[in-house]
This record gives structure tokens, C-alpha cells and sequence, in this order.
């Protein structure tokens, strides 16, 4: 450890899984980064809502405890081990993939990161912006491109544009060259086509399932619902043949009727996907994806509030409580 | 066509897509052939579920009138045209997608057949098992490998074993070097064994669930039931993680509850396929599958019942019965 990182930081943690307000803000021991790791000074983090399934144990993953919550970052680099090749000390860099699978959280002064789950930051992005996309940009990269396999010419139904996700979404799958339909409220439609979508469909329309069909009469290739309010079974008629529906999210809790019938005589298929299950390699794919999105698209994240990172419980709790629209940033003061 | 061709030939057809007893036996042309396709002299034709579905309009799809009904032949070339390289008179083949799409069927003494939908016939294999292998071995194929992806060291949950599909499916998994877990009625327990199957689940046991996922305590790789007869939401929770359900039959009829969550939070995904979709590509990748099922493993279809062509009708009466255990293979007498 060189002499500019103290042995003692500020950081987010829990002692066991629980309720938001278990989340402690105070002192640990600055970690320790191993030879292929980076040892990172952050500047931002942002809060997921799979950040507090793992906080509460709903998600199972190994913790080790005292365990710091969160799973992205923006930072510099305060330190790189011999084999964390290409990072330099001062360099800015960003990572989405902490805080779980017995790996240490982001939200903390400093947190070590290994080289292969560490992205250089684009030069003229700033922190929070990044940091705001590194977990959606990342999901809907994945959802149309690994998962969808989405290719140019191909059309795609994006439920939810106007969300961090579904946004991202359309931005990406446009800038691919993939006719966009998507869905949000009217207020947002303006947005969601400056986006690229080619249309976009009143979420609360009535008719909404059959006016999906009319944007598209020979079916989606890709149907990436992102909002969690779609009839898995209208979703499953609307598919091309060989169309492929990405499910990301529970579609209304329970088991959903599947129409199998339909699936197969269309070659169709139901690709589920968590990025939690992500490889590194998929995750570096991803990044660049990202930082396309931020780079080369009108898409940027909805902010939806920036705080202290003392105020780590606070923040569970607002986004808990289901009223956060957009992405909360925090920073350590 | 040249002088051992008659102009006239016998064949199964219908005027109207209509109940098994449209399907009359007569005189019709000897199809033409163009450039790229081949005469071929029928020696045996199998009749498929499917071919009753096209007959009686259930699957819709281009049929030129008077249709000869039919998917699958072997035989012999009677004429190859100046573009169908790789074939010479007298050589024997096989086919297995003719009868949909546009595309006149086998039953038949003549047909003509895009030389990129024919096979050579594998020295050794007598016809009759060879035609009756041709449908259910290229489904297995198709499910196993194109679309789920089956590699070595997988574990696979074959849902019907003793069956045509099942069977060859057990086989080809087997040899691939999967683990292959298969269902079957007690009686058929040891044939299926005998394919290479690891562990043989009685069908019929009530606690069958629990038992497949007992077997394959990591999860299947890849589920692929025959049957028709599997819960889906038990297919679904006995995946492994990535791992891919192939839908190729209904399942009980209706929708299927999905539970969706357990799909996305295992990477798991649901495959449809129909073998009518198949590309020429794909079909020709499968024939070698059926060849190999044949040639090198203890796999032979199952055949129920020989009649000749001109009780075409009453073919398909019977597989539409329901009561045909195994194939029923027709002869031009």
C-alpha cells in the first residue's frame, strides 16, 4: 500500500443480511488488493434494486462479513498489482459487478477490484452519469445482444423505454441498426423516439397488445420487456419466427401462462437471463456496450437524486419503497 | 426422362385438404424434374403425426393440388439433373422433408427432390428402417444439438425414451458423451439402458419430479421431453443453470404455467423448434445425425405396422387413432 492510501476508510456495511436500516456507515479496514487486483479510489456508486436483495438475503450469495453493499463504482486508480495489466495509478476507471459472489461492495472510500471485472472510463463521461449507467446500459446490452442476439434489420419490442433499462435498449438496439417499438407513458413518447424508436406505444392503451402486433405484422425478433407489466402469453404471439423473448424481470410474480404451442411452431424461444449469472468476459463485452451508450447515443440515465454515501441505508429504503424514478448516485463525501 | 421412366405412376394424394379418407390412390404424372433436383424411385415412404396435420389443412401451409401427401422416402435416383452433382442413376437415397411448404410429398412410386434436401443411403441400413428413422432421428438431432446446444460432459433429461424421438435421442446423447437421464415405462427400462441411457425413470411414478431432479442434483443441462406428458414448470425447475428446455410437442394441451423467475435467475431458456422449419442446412446436418444414430449406436426405430401404398388412407386413420406404437412404414407395391 503506498503512501497516499490510509489503512482506515468510511464505508457502507452490514454485519448480517437484514432490513435497510441494517446497513451501518462507519470505519473498516482499507482492503487489501492482491497481485492481479486494483485497489480503487471511488468517487461514485449508484444503488440497484438486486443490491438490496442481497442486502436482505433474498438473493443468495456468499457474503463475507462485515460486508460492503453495492455493486458499481466510478473511481481512480489509487494502486494496480503487478498483474493488473494496463492500469495506471490516477487513471479513472469503473466497474458493475462488486457486491456479490463473495466479493466486496462498492460503497465505501476504497474498494479492490479485479483487473478483469475493471473498465477504463471514457474521457469527457462524467462519474455520475457512468455510474448511473453501468447497471442498465450493461443489462440491455446483454438482453439484446447476448442473450437476443439481436442483429441489424431485425425488429425489437423494448416494454419500458423510458426506464433506465428500456432506454438504454433503444438507444443500442437503434444504433445496431434494429427497428425499435417501444413502450412508455405518452409523456415520455417524444423522448423514447428521440431515442431511435422507429414508434412508440401508449403503455396504458387497452388495445396495447394488438397495436404491438400492427407495428410489426411479421413479428418481433427480439421482445425485451423491461417494465415487469407484460402478458408473457401476448408477448409469446407477438414473436417472429425464430423470434427469441428475453426475460429479465418476474412478469406479474407468479408462474405466467405459456402458450408452448405457439413457441415451437415458430421456432421461437424464452431466453432467461440475471446479469448477476454474467461472466467476466460477457461483462467486458458489455462495458463497451456502455460506454457506447454513453458515447455515441442521446440516451443518458435518469437521475433520479445524489446523496452522501452515509445516507447508504436511506437510499435502500427509497428504492425499497418503489417511489424512485431514475437512478440514485451517492458519493463519499 | 429417359426411357425407364413411364410417363404415369401410382400415388397417395388429395384434391382438398379434408379427413384421412381424402386421400385417394391413383394414377397421376410422374413429376418433372428441373436442373437441380432428382427423380426418384420410391422404395418405402413412413407417415408422420405432421403429414395428418398437413393433410387436414390443422397445419397450414402451400399445397399445390393434387397433393401427394408425405414428408419422408428412400430410394433409388432415377434421373439426376445436370446440376444435382454428387448423384448418379441407381444410387440410393433418402429424404425426409417433402410433403409441406409448397412442396409436392413422397407416397408415391416417383418423386422429385431438390438435391439439397437428399441424402446418400448408408451401405448396410435396409430401407425400411432407414425411412422410418428419418423423421424421429432428425427431430432428436435437431433438438439435441442445433437447438439445445447439447455438448460432451452435459447431463440430459430425455422425457420418453422408449419412444422413436426418445430413443434416438438417448442414443445420439449417449455417444456424444452426455449423461442421459431418460423416462420410460418399467418394461422398456432395460432397452432404454441398453441406448446408453445412465438412470431410467418409471413414468408412471408418482413422485417422478422429485426423482428427476434426485438424478441430476446440479440440474439438466438440457430437457427435452417427448412425451408430451411433462409438467413444464417441473421441466423448468429441474434446469441447471444456462440450461435450455427444448419445446418440439405440446405439453398437455393449453398454456403451460411458466414459472418465469426461475428461468431468469438461472440463465435457463426455453427452446421451440418444429422440424418443418428447418433449413436445408440444418436438415442436412441432421441426416448425418440419423446415419450416425444408425450406423453407430444400438438405436433401430421402432416399426409398427408394413402396408402398401395404396392403404395410405388407412394409415393415417390409424396413427390419427392414436393406438400405433412405433412407425408405419408403406411400400409402393
Amino acid at each position: 500500500m503506498n503512501g497516499t492510501v490510509p489503512d482506515v476508510m468510511r464505508a457502507a456495511y452490514i454485519d448480517a443480511v437484514g432490513p435497510a436500516d441494517a446497513i451501518r456507515h462507519g470505519p473498516l479496514p482499507v482492503p487489501p488488493a492482491g497481485p492481479t487486483d486494483v485497489l480503487v479510489r471511488v468517487c461514485a456508486v449508484a444503488v440497484n434494486p438486486v443490491d438490496t436483495f442481497v442486502r436482505s438475503g433474498a438473493y443468495a450469495t456468499p457474503l463475507p462479513l462485515p460486508f460492503v453493499v453495492g455493486r458499481d463504482l466510478v473511481g481512480e486508480v489509487a494502486h494496480a498489482g503487478p498483474g493488473a495489466a494496463g492500469f495506471t495509478p490516477g487513471q479513472r476507471v469503473w466497474c458493475n459487478s462488486l457486491g456479490h459472489a463473495g466479493r466486496q461492495g462498492s460503497f465505501a472510500e476504497y474498494a479492490a477490484v479485479a483487473a478483469d471485472r475493471l473498465y477504463a472510463a471514457p474521457p469527457g463521461v462524467d462519474a455520475e452519469h457512468l455510474v448511473a449507467a453501468a447497471h442498465p446500459a450493461a443489462s440491455a446490452w446483454l438482453a439484446l445482444f447476448r442473450h437476443g442476439r439481436l442483429r441489424a434489420g431485425e425488429t425489437v419490442y423494448v416494454g419500458g423505454g423510458a426506464g433506465n433499462v428500456g432506454g438504454a435498449a433503444v438507444a443500442l438496439a437503434a444504433r445496431a441498426g434494429a427497428r425499435v417499438i417501444a413502450t412508455a407513458r405518452a409523456a415520455d413518447a417524444a423522448a423514447v423516439r428521440a431515442l431511435g424508436a422507429a414508434e412508440v406505444l401508449d403503455h396504458a392503451s387497452p388495445d396495447l397488445a394488438e397495436r404491438a402486433r400492427r407495428a410489426a405484422p411479421d413479428g418481433y425478433d427480439v421482445h425485451l420487456d423491461t417494465s415487469g407489466h407484460g402478458e408473457l402469453a401476448d408477448a409469446v404471439e407477438s414473436l417472429a419466427m425464430g423470434g427469441r423473448l428475453v426475460a429479465m424481470v418476474g412478469l406479474g410474480g407468479g408462474p405466467a401462462p405459456l402458450p408452448v404451442s405457439r413457441l415451437y411452431t415458430r421456432d421461437a424461444s424464452i431466453v432467461g437471463f440475471a446479469i448477476s449469472n454474467a461472466t467476466t468476459a460477457d461483462l467486458a463485452e458489455a462495458a463497451d456496450g456502455v460506454v457506447e451508450a454513453l458515447v455515441d447515443t442521446p440516451w443518458r440515465p435518469r437521475i433520479a437524486d445524489r446523496l452522501p454515501l452515509a445516507r447508504a441505508a436511506e437510499a435502500h429504503r427509497r428504492l425499497e419503497a418503489g417511489q424512485v424514478r431514475g437512478r440514485l448516485v451517492l458519493t463519499p463525501s
